[in-house]
C-alpha cells in the first residue's frame, strides 16, 4: 500500500518539461550533461522503460524547468529521437522532437592534441554530423571521426565531461 | 492522456528493491557510486519528492536488482536515513534501514598525500565516523577530518570518484 502512495506523490507534475523517447540508458547522462541534475525541483526519471515504438527507452519529467537551446542540442546528440513536451496545468501544451544540427558547435571537444581547436587560438570546435544513428561526427579542422562512445563533451564549468560508458551487467 | 499511460508503465515493479528516504538530491550520486546506473533493468527515480517525515527526499526503485553489503554501506554514507525494501509480487517482503558503520573501510580515499594509506604499503583506508549527520569522519592513520562534500570515494574501477557538489540553481 505504501507503494501506491509513493506513486501518487511522484507522478504529479503540473508545469514543466517531459523529455521522452530517450535512448535506453541515456537519461542519467543527459541529466548530468545538461546540469538538470543540480535542480532543486521535482524530477521523476524512468530508465529502461518498455516502449511500443522502440524496445526500451528512458523518460525524464522535471517540474518548473524549461530547456534552453544548448540543453536541447546536448540531448539531440545523445538521443536524436527524443521528444520534448512542455506541460502546463498537467497538460501537454507543446511537443517537439529534438533536432540534431548538421554542424555541432562548441558542445564537444576534439581530443586530437594537434587539432587547431586545441591551440591557443580562440577557435570554437565544430563537428560535421556524418550519421545520426549511430552517431558519427567529424572535426571540421583535423577531420578526426568520432562515434558516440568516443565523444568528450564540454561542460558548463569548461571541464571535460566524458559520457558514461554503458556496461552490460 | 499520454501522461497517464506512461505512469502505469513506469511504476510497475514486481520484484526488486526500493531505496527510500534518500536525502534530497543524492539519488543520482547513489546510482553512479553503487554502479546501479549501468543496470539494464527497469529503474524509476524520484528526486526532490515531497515527504512527510523530512521536507523532501529522493527514492529509487529497481527491478530485479538486490543490493550487496558494499552498496548498502555506500548508501549509508550518503544518506544515513535511507531505507531498503525488498519487493516480491509487488509487495514489500522485507524493510530495513541502512546502517552507517562506526568505521568505514576501503570505500573512501584519504586525499592527504602523506597519509600512509597512500604509500606503497598494502594498507586499506579506514575512517572513524565522528558524526552521522551532517557526516564527519576522520582518517584513523593521519587523523585528517572530512565532511560529506570533501569525501572522495573509491569506485569499482579503482578510479577516484568525487561526489557531485550540489549547487542551488
Amino acid at each position: 500500500m505504501e507503494m501506491l502512495e509513493e506513486k501518487l506523490k511522484i507522478d504529479k507534475i503540473s508545469k514543466g518539461t517531459v523529455i521522452d523517447h530517450i535512448d535506453a540508458g541515456y537519461a542519467l547522462t543527459i541529466l548530468s550533461l545538461t546540469g538538470i541534475d543540480e535542480s532543486k525541483n521535482l524530477m521523476t526519471i524512468g530508465v529502461n522503460v518498455s516502449s511500443k515504438k522502440y524496445q526500451t527507452k528512458d523518460i525524464i519529467k522535471i517540474e518548473n524547468v524549461f530547456l534552453n537551446e544548448t540543453q536541447m542540442q546536448q540531448i539531440s546528440i545523445l538521443s536524436p529521437n527524443a521528444t520534448i513536451s512542455l506541460i502546463e496545468n498537467y497538460k501537454v501544451i507543446e511537443k517537439k522532437k529534438v533536432e540534431l544540427p548538421k554542424i555541432i558547435k562548441k558542445l564537444i571537444l576534439c581530443v586530437n592534441e594537434t587539432c587547431i581547436s586545441n591551440s591557443n587560438e580562440p577557435i570554437d570546435t565544430e563537428f560535421l554530423v556524418l550519421d545520426e544513428k549511430p552517431l558519427k561526427i567529424q572535426c571540421v579542422y583535423c577531420e578526426r571521426i568520432y562515434n558516440l562512445e568516443a565523444i568528450v563533451f564540454t561542460s558548463k564549468e569548461k571541464k571535460e565531461k566524458k559520457i558514461i560508458q554503458r556496461i552490460q551487467l
